[in-house]
């Protein structure tokens, strides 16, 4: 597997709740850092925050680059509607990861000082 | 230049208002997107949002990579006593941008149901 592919893998298994696939994934070190709170998770953390994550979330991957030491994926995720979009920046250790810096996106709407600058919708 | 130093000197410009040197670094075909608003930039569009943006702004560069046909680059802007952050997606074209898809991260407070989980700050 590639990094990218290690990313992906992540993901689909935190998709499918496979809680033990996601645990294989993750290094017994692995530190998670979410800079917007100043939150950081270690191995156990990081799983229950996911496990205990209200809501019926559903996470798709929309792209996954190896970029050198790490790996970068770009997620939406559903929820309640919307849609938020995350960040993350993986380095791995014999295929596991080892430390996640993660940033996340929220749903904005364009701000009246710039608008009629944009490209019309698609 | 490597594609990491293009997305490095595209933002060490604009953090100068060097607006010409901006421009030099852009494709006159450059598409920008900011999916969380839905709105699309062309080059004059995106010059203009970013000579127009409100405030005294600073930008800081926490990383550049390489990844494949695509570079990443992660910033941290300040305004006005807070820190956001950008995750930017480049592609490339003859060494300027052609393309550019740009997620952007507001700080938040660690909700309450998560607390206790995450470690001691550092």
């Amino acid at each position: 597997m590639s990094g990218a592919d290690v990313g992906r893998a992540l993901w689909a298994a935190i998709e499918r709740r496979d809680w033990a696939a996601v645990e294989a994934l993750l290094d017994p070190a692995l530190v998670v850092h979410w800079p917007q709170s100043g939150e950081r998770f270690d191995r156990a953390g990081y799983l229950r925050v996911n496990r205990e994550y209200p809501g019926d979330w559903h996470v798709r991957v929309v792209q996954a680059l190896d970029a050198g030491e790490q790996v970068v994926t770009e997620v939406e995720v559903d929820l309640d509607g919307r849609t938020d979009r995350a960040v993350s920046f993986l380095h791995l250790c014999a295929g596991r990861v080892i430390a996640l810096r993660e940033l996340w996106a929220e749903p904005f709407a364009a701000p009246a000082w710039r608008r009629g600058w944009s490209l019309p919708p698609t």
